[in-house]
Protein backbone atom coordinates (compact mmCIF):
# COMPACT_ATOMS: atom_id res chain seq x y z
CA UNK A 1 0.00 0.00 0.00
CA UNK A 2 1.54 3.41 -1.04
CA UNK A 3 2.20 6.07 1.92
CA UNK A 4 2.03 9.38 2.38
CA UNK A 5 5.13 10.61 3.90
CA UNK A 6 5.06 14.13 5.21
CA UNK A 7 8.64 15.77 5.06
CA UNK A 8 10.30 18.90 6.16
CA UNK A 9 11.67 20.33 2.94
CA UNK A 10 11.31 19.68 -0.82
CA UNK A 11 12.32 16.81 -2.81
CA UNK A 12 16.14 16.91 -2.69
CA UNK A 13 16.07 17.50 1.01
CA UNK A 14 17.90 15.53 3.72
CA UNK A 15 14.49 14.84 4.81
CA UNK A 16 13.50 13.55 0.91
CA UNK A 17 16.86 11.15 1.30
CA UNK A 18 15.72 9.76 4.65
CA UNK A 19 12.46 8.90 3.25
CA UNK A 20 13.94 7.07 0.76
CA UNK A 21 16.27 5.36 2.42
CA UNK A 22 13.87 4.40 4.94
CA UNK A 23 10.18 3.77 2.82
CA UNK A 24 12.13 3.60 -1.10
CA UNK A 25 10.90 5.35 -3.80
CA UNK A 26 7.67 3.91 -4.33
CA UNK A 27 6.07 6.55 -1.44
CA UNK A 28 3.92 9.53 -2.28
CA UNK A 29 6.28 12.33 -0.04
CA UNK A 30 4.42 15.66 0.74
CA UNK A 31 6.51 18.46 1.22
CA UNK A 32 6.29 20.92 4.31
CA UNK A 33 8.12 24.23 4.56
CA UNK A 34 7.89 23.73 8.55
CA UNK A 35 7.99 21.18 11.23
CA UNK A 36 4.81 22.61 12.25
CA UNK A 37 3.49 21.49 8.71
CA UNK A 38 4.94 18.43 8.83
CA UNK A 39 3.16 17.62 12.04
CA UNK A 40 -0.11 19.37 10.95
CA UNK A 41 -0.70 17.06 7.75
CA UNK A 42 -0.10 13.74 10.18
CA UNK A 43 -3.77 15.37 12.07
CA UNK A 44 -5.78 16.58 8.90
CA UNK A 45 -5.25 13.17 7.03
CA UNK A 46 -2.81 14.60 4.08
CA UNK A 47 0.43 12.25 5.22
CA UNK A 48 0.41 8.75 6.97
CA UNK A 49 3.55 9.62 8.71
CA UNK A 50 6.85 12.21 9.37
CA UNK A 51 10.39 12.36 9.18
CA UNK A 52 11.44 14.97 11.59
CA UNK A 53 15.21 15.49 12.25
CA UNK A 54 15.77 14.91 16.05
CA UNK A 55 19.44 15.50 16.81
CA UNK A 56 23.09 15.91 14.84
CA UNK A 57 26.35 15.49 16.21
CA UNK A 58 27.32 19.34 15.68
CA UNK A 59 24.45 21.00 17.57
CA UNK A 60 22.93 18.42 19.88
CA UNK A 61 19.37 17.58 19.90
CA UNK A 62 16.55 19.70 18.12
CA UNK A 63 14.62 21.03 20.98
CA UNK A 64 11.79 22.14 19.08
CA UNK A 65 11.25 19.07 17.49
CA UNK A 66 11.24 17.28 20.59
CA UNK A 67 8.56 19.25 21.62
CA UNK A 68 6.63 19.11 18.85
CA UNK A 69 6.54 15.38 19.21
CA UNK A 70 5.72 15.62 22.44
CA UNK A 71 3.08 17.93 22.92
CA UNK A 72 1.26 16.66 19.91
CA UNK A 73 1.50 13.36 21.73
CA UNK A 74 3.02 11.78 18.54
CA UNK A 75 4.77 8.56 18.09
CA UNK A 76 8.03 7.55 17.05
CA UNK A 77 7.88 4.57 15.44
CA UNK A 78 11.50 4.09 13.47
CA UNK A 79 14.76 6.26 13.34
CA UNK A 80 17.26 6.82 10.75
CA UNK A 81 20.75 7.91 10.77
CA UNK A 82 22.17 9.98 7.45
CA UNK A 83 25.79 11.46 7.14
CA UNK A 84 24.88 14.93 5.95
CA UNK A 85 27.28 16.23 3.43
CA UNK A 86 26.63 19.98 2.51
CA UNK A 87 27.08 20.75 -0.97
CA UNK A 88 27.72 24.36 -2.23
CA UNK A 89 25.80 24.53 -5.59
CA UNK A 90 25.33 27.05 -8.21
CA UNK A 91 23.97 27.35 -11.52
CA UNK A 92 26.91 26.33 -14.09
CA UNK A 93 29.56 28.55 -15.30
CA UNK A 94 30.07 30.08 -12.42
CA UNK A 95 32.71 30.07 -9.81
CA UNK A 96 33.06 30.61 -6.35
CA UNK A 97 34.08 34.39 -6.58
CA UNK A 98 30.73 35.36 -8.90
CA UNK A 99 29.06 34.67 -5.54
CA UNK A 100 27.70 36.89 -3.74
CA UNK A 101 25.16 35.07 -1.93
CA UNK A 102 24.58 31.99 -0.27
CA UNK A 103 20.98 31.10 0.72
CA UNK A 104 20.24 28.04 3.01
CA UNK A 105 18.35 26.58 6.31
CA UNK A 106 19.70 28.14 9.22
CA UNK A 107 21.36 24.70 10.36
CA UNK A 108 23.14 24.55 7.05
CA UNK A 109 24.71 27.66 7.43
CA UNK A 110 25.57 26.99 10.85
CA UNK A 111 27.24 23.96 9.87
CA UNK A 112 29.21 25.16 6.73
CA UNK A 113 30.30 28.82 8.71
CA UNK A 114 33.81 28.05 8.84
CA UNK A 115 34.39 27.44 5.01
CA UNK A 116 33.22 31.16 4.78
CA UNK A 117 35.75 32.57 6.16
CA UNK A 118 37.88 32.71 3.28
CA UNK A 119 34.79 34.35 1.23
CA UNK A 120 34.02 37.53 3.13
CA UNK A 121 32.18 38.79 0.48
CA UNK A 122 29.83 36.11 0.57
CA UNK A 123 26.27 37.07 2.61
CA UNK A 124 24.75 34.48 4.96
CA UNK A 125 20.86 33.87 4.30
CA UNK A 126 18.62 32.68 5.93
CA UNK A 127 15.99 30.47 4.23
CA UNK A 128 13.25 27.95 4.64
CA UNK A 129 14.60 24.91 2.86
CA UNK A 130 18.25 23.69 1.55
CA UNK A 131 16.71 22.23 -1.61
CA UNK A 132 13.99 24.64 -2.13
CA UNK A 133 17.00 27.44 -2.74
CA UNK A 134 18.69 25.37 -5.29
CA UNK A 135 15.11 24.68 -7.12
CA UNK A 136 14.90 28.43 -6.80
CA UNK A 137 18.27 29.23 -8.53
CA UNK A 138 17.29 26.84 -11.53
CA UNK A 139 13.51 27.89 -12.05
CA UNK A 140 14.49 31.73 -11.43
CA UNK A 141 18.18 31.28 -13.01
CA UNK A 142 19.21 33.47 -10.53
CA UNK A 143 23.03 34.06 -10.99
CA UNK A 144 25.29 35.04 -8.08
CA UNK A 145 23.45 33.01 -5.71
CA UNK A 146 24.91 29.53 -4.57
CA UNK A 147 22.67 27.21 -2.45
CA UNK A 148 23.99 24.75 0.31
CA UNK A 149 22.07 21.29 -0.32
CA UNK A 150 22.54 17.88 -1.27
CA UNK A 151 23.67 16.11 -4.19
CA UNK A 152 20.30 14.77 -4.82
CA UNK A 153 19.20 18.50 -4.34
CA UNK A 154 21.96 19.01 -7.24
CA UNK A 155 21.35 16.69 -9.39
CA UNK A 156 17.40 17.22 -9.47
CA UNK A 157 17.55 21.07 -9.91
CA UNK A 158 21.08 20.48 -12.96
CA UNK A 159 22.85 22.90 -10.38
CA UNK A 160 27.25 22.52 -10.64
CA UNK A 161 28.89 21.51 -7.51
CA UNK A 162 31.25 24.59 -6.64
CA UNK A 163 32.67 22.94 -3.79
CA UNK A 164 31.82 19.51 -1.86
CA UNK A 165 31.42 18.23 1.61
CA UNK A 166 31.33 22.41 3.18
CA UNK A 167 30.56 21.60 6.32
CA UNK A 168 32.91 21.75 9.34
CA UNK A 169 32.83 18.76 10.74
CA UNK A 170 33.42 16.28 8.10
CA UNK A 171 31.27 13.18 10.26
CA UNK A 172 28.07 15.21 10.71
CA UNK A 173 25.41 12.25 11.07
CA UNK A 174 22.08 13.54 11.81
CA UNK A 175 19.45 11.29 13.59
CA UNK A 176 15.63 11.40 12.08
CA UNK A 177 12.47 9.80 14.05
CA UNK A 178 9.71 8.61 11.84
CA UNK A 179 6.70 9.29 13.50
CA UNK A 180 2.73 8.59 13.47
CA UNK A 181 -0.09 9.73 15.51
CA UNK A 182 -0.14 6.17 16.68
CA UNK A 183 1.77 3.52 17.76
CA UNK A 184 2.25 0.50 14.93
CA UNK A 185 2.11 -2.61 16.31
CA UNK A 186 5.28 -4.20 15.90
CA UNK A 187 6.30 -7.67 16.60
CA UNK A 188 7.50 -7.36 19.79
CA UNK A 189 10.97 -9.23 18.98
CA UNK A 190 11.74 -6.31 16.27
CA UNK A 191 11.30 -3.47 19.11
CA UNK A 192 14.89 -2.67 20.87
CA UNK A 193 14.82 0.78 21.24
CA UNK A 194 12.63 3.45 23.14
CA UNK A 195 12.61 7.18 23.37
CA UNK A 196 11.29 8.04 26.78
CA UNK A 197 10.54 11.32 28.47
CA UNK A 198 10.12 11.93 32.31
CA UNK A 199 10.21 14.56 34.91
CA UNK A 200 11.86 14.39 38.50
CA UNK A 201 12.22 16.30 41.45
CA UNK A 202 15.34 17.95 42.23
CA UNK A 203 16.07 15.82 44.79
CA UNK A 204 19.43 14.30 45.32
CA UNK A 205 20.01 10.85 43.93
CA UNK A 206 16.67 10.67 42.10
CA UNK A 207 17.91 10.62 38.51
CA UNK A 208 20.87 7.80 39.74
CA UNK A 209 18.17 6.01 41.03
CA UNK A 210 16.02 5.84 38.01
CA UNK A 211 18.89 4.60 36.28
CA UNK A 212 19.86 2.16 38.39
CA UNK A 213 16.24 0.42 37.80
CA UNK A 214 17.05 0.53 33.85
CA UNK A 215 20.55 -0.79 34.21
CA UNK A 216 18.99 -3.50 36.97
CA UNK A 217 16.16 -4.22 33.46
CA UNK A 218 18.77 -4.85 31.67
CA UNK A 219 18.09 -1.35 29.69
CA UNK A 220 21.25 0.27 28.06
CA UNK A 221 21.46 4.03 27.46
CA UNK A 222 22.16 5.55 23.91
CA UNK A 223 21.39 9.20 25.42
CA UNK A 224 20.22 11.15 28.07
CA UNK A 225 19.47 15.19 28.16
CA UNK A 226 17.93 17.07 31.19
CA UNK A 227 15.64 19.90 30.59
CA UNK A 228 15.15 22.71 33.12
CA UNK A 229 11.89 22.88 33.17
CA UNK A 230 11.66 26.88 33.44
CA UNK A 231 8.20 27.44 34.59
CA UNK A 232 9.09 25.20 37.49
CA UNK A 233 11.71 25.90 39.49
CA UNK A 234 13.69 22.77 40.39
CA UNK A 235 11.85 20.44 38.03
CA UNK A 236 13.49 18.63 35.69
CA UNK A 237 12.49 17.09 32.44
CA UNK A 238 14.78 14.21 30.89
CA UNK A 239 15.07 12.83 27.48
CA UNK A 240 16.17 9.62 27.29
CA UNK A 241 16.77 6.41 24.39
CA UNK A 242 17.71 2.92 25.85
CA UNK A 243 18.48 -0.43 23.93
CA UNK A 244 17.56 -3.96 25.02
CA UNK A 245 17.32 -6.93 23.49
CA UNK A 246 14.44 -8.59 25.06
CA UNK A 247 11.28 -6.73 25.59
CA UNK A 248 9.90 -7.86 28.47
CA UNK A 249 13.20 -6.39 30.08
CA UNK A 250 12.33 -2.99 28.61
CA UNK A 251 8.29 -3.69 29.62
CA UNK A 252 9.09 -4.59 33.49
CA UNK A 253 11.40 -1.02 33.72
CA UNK A 254 8.61 0.68 32.13
CA UNK A 255 6.24 -0.44 35.04
CA UNK A 256 8.73 0.78 37.91
CA UNK A 257 9.72 3.85 36.25
CA UNK A 258 5.77 4.74 35.77
CA UNK A 259 5.57 4.82 39.47
CA UNK A 260 9.04 6.39 40.36
CA UNK A 261 9.44 9.36 38.10
CA UNK A 262 6.82 12.35 37.26
CA UNK A 263 4.94 12.28 33.86
CA UNK A 264 6.62 9.04 32.83
CA UNK A 265 5.85 9.03 29.15
CA UNK A 266 7.24 7.05 26.34
CA UNK A 267 7.67 8.60 23.46
CA UNK A 268 8.12 5.51 21.03
CA UNK A 269 9.31 1.68 20.67
CA UNK A 270 10.95 1.10 17.58
CA UNK A 271 14.17 -0.99 15.82
CA UNK A 272 17.36 0.31 16.60
CA UNK A 273 18.69 1.71 13.23
CA UNK A 274 22.65 2.06 14.68
CA UNK A 275 24.29 -1.26 13.76
CA UNK B 1 41.82 46.30 39.05
CA UNK B 2 40.69 47.29 36.09
CA UNK B 3 40.10 43.92 33.60
CA UNK B 4 39.51 43.47 29.81
CA UNK B 5 37.09 41.30 29.56
CA UNK B 6 36.35 39.40 26.10
CA UNK B 7 32.97 39.67 25.34
CA UNK B 8 30.78 37.83 21.93
CA UNK B 9 29.80 40.91 20.30
CA UNK B 10 29.91 44.58 20.90
CA UNK B 11 28.53 47.24 23.29
CA UNK B 12 24.68 46.71 23.89
CA UNK B 13 24.77 42.65 22.90
CA UNK B 14 23.41 40.54 25.58
CA UNK B 15 27.12 39.55 26.64
CA UNK B 16 28.34 42.82 27.26
CA UNK B 17 24.91 42.90 29.51
CA UNK B 18 25.93 40.12 31.46
CA UNK B 19 29.46 41.83 31.71
CA UNK B 20 27.49 45.09 33.12
CA UNK B 21 25.81 42.58 35.36
CA UNK B 22 28.77 40.53 36.06
CA UNK B 23 31.70 42.45 37.00
CA UNK B 24 30.09 46.80 36.80
CA UNK B 25 30.70 49.32 34.65
CA UNK B 26 34.11 49.93 35.61
CA UNK B 27 35.95 47.24 33.44
CA UNK B 28 37.11 47.56 29.92
CA UNK B 29 35.25 45.58 27.31
CA UNK B 30 37.05 43.60 24.37
CA UNK B 31 34.43 42.97 21.02
CA UNK B 32 35.04 40.51 19.77
CA UNK B 33 32.93 39.42 16.49
CA UNK B 34 33.17 35.14 17.09
CA UNK B 35 33.61 33.43 19.61
CA UNK B 36 36.99 31.85 18.31
CA UNK B 37 37.85 35.12 18.37
CA UNK B 38 36.80 35.66 22.37
CA UNK B 39 38.89 32.54 23.35
CA UNK B 40 41.95 34.13 21.40
CA UNK B 41 41.97 36.69 23.49
CA UNK B 42 42.82 34.99 26.39
CA UNK B 43 46.02 33.59 24.87
CA UNK B 44 47.15 36.25 23.11
CA UNK B 45 46.81 38.27 26.58
CA UNK B 46 44.14 41.23 25.14
CA UNK B 47 41.72 40.24 27.44
CA UNK B 48 41.68 38.53 31.41
CA UNK B 49 38.86 36.83 31.01
CA UNK B 50 35.86 36.15 28.36
CA UNK B 51 32.20 35.21 28.76
CA UNK B 52 30.51 32.77 26.66
CA UNK B 53 26.85 31.69 26.45
CA UNK B 54 26.49 28.07 27.65
CA UNK B 55 22.91 26.95 27.11
CA UNK B 56 19.47 28.65 26.78
CA UNK B 57 15.86 27.43 27.12
CA UNK B 58 15.05 27.17 23.86
CA UNK B 59 17.74 25.50 21.78
CA UNK B 60 19.84 23.53 25.01
CA UNK B 61 23.73 23.37 24.79
CA UNK B 62 26.00 25.49 22.66
CA UNK B 63 27.47 22.22 21.60
CA UNK B 64 30.58 24.23 19.67
CA UNK B 65 31.29 26.71 23.21
CA UNK B 66 31.47 23.64 25.24
CA UNK B 67 33.92 21.95 22.40
CA UNK B 68 36.02 25.76 23.02
CA UNK B 69 36.43 25.83 26.75
CA UNK B 70 36.85 22.04 26.78
CA UNK B 71 39.58 21.73 23.38
CA UNK B 72 41.42 24.91 24.76
CA UNK B 73 41.02 23.70 28.40
CA UNK B 74 39.65 26.80 29.82
CA UNK B 75 37.93 26.95 33.24
CA UNK B 76 34.64 27.84 33.78
CA UNK B 77 35.19 30.68 37.02
CA UNK B 78 31.82 32.05 37.32
CA UNK B 79 28.27 31.80 35.66
CA UNK B 80 25.44 34.01 35.00
CA UNK B 81 21.83 33.93 33.80
CA UNK B 82 19.84 36.19 31.49
CA UNK B 83 16.39 36.25 30.80
CA UNK B 84 17.24 37.57 26.93
CA UNK B 85 14.04 39.72 25.34
CA UNK B 86 14.76 40.49 21.80
CA UNK B 87 13.22 43.48 20.86
CA UNK B 88 13.08 44.57 17.00
CA UNK B 89 14.50 48.09 16.65
CA UNK B 90 14.78 50.77 13.40
CA UNK B 91 15.49 54.17 12.47
CA UNK B 92 12.50 55.78 13.92
CA UNK B 93 9.53 57.12 11.37
CA UNK B 94 9.07 53.63 10.63
CA UNK B 95 6.36 51.43 10.88
CA UNK B 96 6.68 47.37 10.37
CA UNK B 97 5.18 47.80 7.11
CA UNK B 98 8.16 50.11 6.32
CA UNK B 99 11.02 47.09 6.98
CA UNK B 100 11.59 44.86 4.17
CA UNK B 101 14.81 43.06 5.50
CA UNK B 102 15.75 41.97 9.31
CA UNK B 103 19.35 41.41 10.40
CA UNK B 104 20.75 39.53 13.05
CA UNK B 105 22.17 36.41 14.92
CA UNK B 106 21.09 33.03 13.50
CA UNK B 107 20.16 32.45 17.18
CA UNK B 108 17.85 35.49 17.36
CA UNK B 109 16.52 34.88 14.67
CA UNK B 110 15.76 31.17 14.83
CA UNK B 111 14.05 32.71 18.61
CA UNK B 112 11.75 35.07 17.15
CA UNK B 113 10.78 33.12 13.60
CA UNK B 114 7.25 32.73 14.68
CA UNK B 115 6.78 36.50 15.21
CA UNK B 116 7.79 36.92 11.44
CA UNK B 117 5.13 34.18 10.03
CA UNK B 118 2.83 37.47 10.00
CA UNK B 119 5.02 39.28 8.61
CA UNK B 120 5.97 37.71 4.92
CA UNK B 121 7.38 40.17 3.36
CA UNK B 122 9.97 40.54 5.59
CA UNK B 123 13.57 38.63 4.82
CA UNK B 124 15.33 37.30 7.75
CA UNK B 125 19.68 37.48 6.97
CA UNK B 126 21.59 35.97 8.97
CA UNK B 127 24.49 38.78 10.77
CA UNK B 128 27.00 38.35 13.08
CA UNK B 129 26.10 39.97 16.10
CA UNK B 130 22.74 40.88 17.33
CA UNK B 131 24.05 44.95 18.43
CA UNK B 132 26.31 45.07 15.65
CA UNK B 133 23.59 45.70 13.11
CA UNK B 134 21.66 48.22 15.33
CA UNK B 135 24.81 49.85 15.31
CA UNK B 136 25.47 49.71 11.37
CA UNK B 137 21.90 51.26 10.62
CA UNK B 138 22.42 53.94 13.01
CA UNK B 139 25.97 54.99 11.58
CA UNK B 140 24.93 54.50 7.69
CA UNK B 141 20.89 55.46 8.30
CA UNK B 142 19.83 52.28 6.82
CA UNK B 143 16.15 52.67 6.23
CA UNK B 144 13.87 49.55 5.78
CA UNK B 145 16.23 47.09 7.48
CA UNK B 146 16.21 46.39 10.84
CA UNK B 147 17.59 45.06 14.09
CA UNK B 148 16.56 42.37 16.51
CA UNK B 149 19.28 43.28 19.57
CA UNK B 150 18.87 44.16 23.30
CA UNK B 151 16.87 47.52 24.57
CA UNK B 152 20.40 48.41 25.68
CA UNK B 153 21.41 48.09 22.02
CA UNK B 154 18.56 50.49 21.37
CA UNK B 155 19.41 53.10 23.66
CA UNK B 156 22.92 52.98 22.35
CA UNK B 157 22.39 53.62 18.90
CA UNK B 158 19.35 55.87 19.30
CA UNK B 159 17.19 53.46 17.13
CA UNK B 160 13.14 52.68 18.05
CA UNK B 161 11.14 49.94 18.97
CA UNK B 162 9.05 48.53 16.79
CA UNK B 163 7.93 45.43 18.78
CA UNK B 164 8.53 44.37 22.22
CA UNK B 165 10.03 40.95 23.29
CA UNK B 166 9.51 38.94 20.07
CA UNK B 167 11.27 36.17 20.94
CA UNK B 168 8.61 33.03 20.71
CA UNK B 169 8.91 31.82 24.33
CA UNK B 170 8.55 34.59 26.61
CA UNK B 171 10.91 33.42 29.23
CA UNK B 172 14.16 32.82 27.08
CA UNK B 173 17.25 32.54 29.61
CA UNK B 174 20.44 31.97 28.32
CA UNK B 175 23.31 30.84 30.85
CA UNK B 176 26.78 32.36 30.36
CA UNK B 177 29.88 31.63 31.55
CA UNK B 178 32.74 33.34 32.85
CA UNK B 179 36.01 32.17 31.54
CA UNK B 180 39.87 32.03 31.92
CA UNK B 181 43.01 30.57 31.03
CA UNK B 182 43.63 29.40 34.99
CA UNK B 183 41.44 28.74 37.75
CA UNK B 184 40.77 31.10 40.29
CA UNK B 185 41.48 30.74 43.95
CA UNK B 186 38.25 31.46 45.38
CA UNK B 187 38.04 30.18 48.73
CA UNK B 188 36.23 27.17 49.05
CA UNK B 189 33.27 28.13 50.69
CA UNK B 190 32.36 30.11 48.28
CA UNK B 191 32.45 27.47 45.72
CA UNK B 192 29.28 25.34 45.50
CA UNK B 193 28.66 24.19 41.36
CA UNK B 194 31.25 22.37 39.51
CA UNK B 195 30.86 21.49 35.69
CA UNK B 196 32.25 17.90 34.89
CA UNK B 197 32.91 16.12 31.51
CA UNK B 198 34.14 12.57 31.59
CA UNK B 199 33.58 9.09 29.41
CA UNK B 200 32.19 6.05 29.76
CA UNK B 201 32.01 2.71 27.79
CA UNK B 202 29.01 1.81 25.96
CA UNK B 203 28.24 -0.96 29.18
CA UNK B 204 25.09 -1.08 31.10
CA UNK B 205 24.99 0.79 33.97
CA UNK B 206 27.79 2.46 33.72
CA UNK B 207 26.40 6.47 34.06
CA UNK B 208 24.31 5.05 37.44
CA UNK B 209 27.26 3.79 38.40
CA UNK B 210 29.06 7.57 38.25
CA UNK B 211 25.41 9.42 39.34
CA UNK B 212 25.39 6.71 42.53
CA UNK B 213 28.58 8.10 43.97
CA UNK B 214 28.10 11.82 43.30
CA UNK B 215 24.56 11.22 44.65
CA UNK B 216 26.33 9.24 47.81
CA UNK B 217 28.87 12.27 47.77
CA UNK B 218 26.00 14.54 48.23
CA UNK B 219 26.41 15.82 45.07
CA UNK B 220 22.98 17.32 43.37
CA UNK B 221 22.46 16.95 39.32
CA UNK B 222 21.38 20.25 37.41
CA UNK B 223 22.58 19.32 33.71
CA UNK B 224 23.73 15.91 32.07
CA UNK B 225 23.91 15.41 28.38
CA UNK B 226 25.44 12.93 26.57
CA UNK B 227 27.34 13.38 23.23
CA UNK B 228 28.35 10.16 21.36
CA UNK B 229 31.86 10.19 20.32
CA UNK B 230 31.55 10.13 16.76
CA UNK B 231 34.87 9.02 16.26
CA UNK B 232 34.53 6.54 18.85
CA UNK B 233 31.36 4.02 18.13
CA UNK B 234 29.54 3.46 21.78
CA UNK B 235 31.76 5.74 23.67
CA UNK B 236 29.96 8.18 24.96
CA UNK B 237 30.85 11.44 26.64
CA UNK B 238 28.87 13.48 29.18
CA UNK B 239 29.04 17.51 30.13
CA UNK B 240 27.42 17.77 33.55
CA UNK B 241 26.97 20.31 36.26
CA UNK B 242 26.57 19.60 39.78
CA UNK B 243 25.87 21.73 42.71
CA UNK B 244 26.79 20.63 46.80
CA UNK B 245 27.13 22.43 49.83
CA UNK B 246 31.14 21.75 51.12
CA UNK B 247 33.85 21.54 48.39
CA UNK B 248 35.15 18.34 50.32
CA UNK B 249 32.06 16.69 49.40
CA UNK B 250 33.03 17.32 45.59
CA UNK B 251 36.84 16.85 46.16
CA UNK B 252 35.82 13.58 47.41
CA UNK B 253 33.62 12.64 44.37
CA UNK B 254 36.14 14.20 42.02
CA UNK B 255 38.65 11.12 42.81
CA UNK B 256 36.44 8.33 43.14
CA UNK B 257 35.16 9.65 39.49
CA UNK B 258 38.71 10.41 38.37
CA UNK B 259 39.53 6.50 38.76
CA UNK B 260 35.73 5.33 37.26
CA UNK B 261 35.53 7.19 34.33
CA UNK B 262 37.83 7.95 31.23
CA UNK B 263 38.78 11.40 30.88
CA UNK B 264 37.72 13.09 33.64
CA UNK B 265 38.06 16.59 33.52
CA UNK B 266 36.69 19.74 36.12
CA UNK B 267 35.91 22.52 33.37
CA UNK B 268 35.73 24.42 36.69
CA UNK B 269 33.89 25.51 39.69
CA UNK B 270 32.59 28.17 40.65
CA UNK B 271 29.75 30.09 42.63
CA UNK B 272 26.47 28.67 42.09
CA UNK B 273 24.19 31.82 40.30
CA UNK B 274 20.77 30.53 40.36
CA UNK B 275 18.83 30.80 43.74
Amino acid sequence: MTKTIAIQGIKGSFHHIVSLNYYGSTQHVKECLTFDETVASLFNNTAETAIMALENSIAGSILPNYALIDNNNLHIVGEHYLDVQHQLMALSNQTIADIKEVHSHPMALLQCKSFFKDYPHIKLVEDKDTADVARKIETQQIKGVAAIASTLAAEIFNLDILAESIQTIKHNQTRFAIVNTQPINNHKNEINKASLKFELDHKRGSLATILNVMSDCKLNLTKIQSLPKIETPWKYSFFVDVTFEAYEDFEKAASIMTIMATHFKILGTYKNAKL
